[in-house]
């Protein structure tokens, strides 16, 4: 068990252990949670919790149990322990740098959310290849020739790129990205991406949401 | 059978036909087939898509059964005719009017991202309460006080809203948009939305995705 830092990570067999869909709820949880604290709550059922956010009750009891915190009979979760539980055990209360793959109207937009940043990630880096954007800063972050991505990724210290290129350049770019050491590609183009097992791949879609919300309106 | 304007709909009965997961595939295959248009390919067969986006060759050709197109055999696919039909029936070569609720970071990076607008999704105006925003435009787009939503919705022909409040208000906001007459929410905010059947609910889950990338990273 790793307890020897301020702000421990989860022990590496409890990460292992969470199922995807039970870590993708988690931060419904948090943000609902989050509210409570902010309105001087004390505690939690689960029972309430479901009510809120439209998932079962032992759903609800079943996740969180995975971060190893177990509600009182009667009087539910400490809502302070359990919001504190899960940003740490989601990793959002620790600083992850990323680097911005594509500052064009997308990108720029990413780099300029504050919001991220509340959510643990920094971006300390954005890069591309038109020789206009390299050079400037966008809220204070330096835009970088993608030319000069090699050098200057371990320096970043950045394992993760979101990547917000043009669809033609997606592929290549995540090869690229890659072969200089990134773990973890957030995709915000249309493109499916290929990578080799053990990297991460997070796809937005933003088009798959815009695609079911025209054809329900169609209907 | 709607055939008579320039860019028909999907007819109704093939709309309802086709599963979601399919659906969320289409924008795969459309941004694939783009790259091809662009660069001149004229034809293309359900293997080269598969080798390309990573889905099985024979749910590709099931897929876009649903789009009622026809590989021809041993020539496959023609890319142009491929294009068209995905973005028709997507949706994405129409005008969809969309307001934007909350022009904090997020929601001015979103209104300031002239990409939507090329996937059929236009932002007419934003929403917010701070009166420091109200009265202003963002690439264009004017805020507006939320208070007067009721009063200029159906002016603006919008129903569509993104929604980017903070979490303790998303809820709240979410019921007095559906109020107002909004048939589809895009929730970028990290909260869980209910909302009444026959409604459209699409959640971004930026904050599920840096979970996902958070916990792999830390394994």
């Amino acid at each position: 068990m790793d307890n020897n830092n301020t702000q421990p990570d989860a022990p590496r067999a409890m990460r292992e252990l969470i199922p995807e869909p039970a870590l993708r709820r988690l931060p419904w949880y948090l943000a609902y949670v989050s509210t409570l604290k902010a309105r001087g709550v004390a505690y939690v059922s689960s029972t309430t919790i479901s009510r809120e956010i439209n998932v079962d009750a032992s759903q609800i009891a079943k996740d969180l149990s995975f971060i190893n915190i177990k509600g009182k009979t009667r009087i539910g979760y400490e809502v302070e322990e359990l919001e504190k539980r899960l940003s740490s055990f989601l990793g959002f209360n620790r600083e992850h740098n990323a680097v911005m793959i594509g500052v064009g109207s997308l990108g720029a937009a990413l780099i300029a959310d504050s919001g991220l940043q509340r959510y643990g990630l920094d971006i300390v880096a954005g890069f591309d290849i038109k020789p206009e954007l390299v050079g400037n800063t966008i809220a204070g972050v330096p835009i970088y020739d993608m030319a000069r991505f090699g050098e200057l990724r371990s320096r970043l210290g950045a394992e993760i790129a979101i990547v917000a290129v043009p669809v033609d350049a997606a592929q290549h770019v995540a090869d690229t990205l890659i072969a200089h050491g990134i773990k973890a590609l957030w995709n915000f183009t249309p493109s499916r991406l290929r990578a080799p097992e053990g990297i991460v791949i997070e796809n937005t879609s933003i088009y798959a949401h815009l695609a079911v919300i025209y054809n329900c309106l169609a209907k």
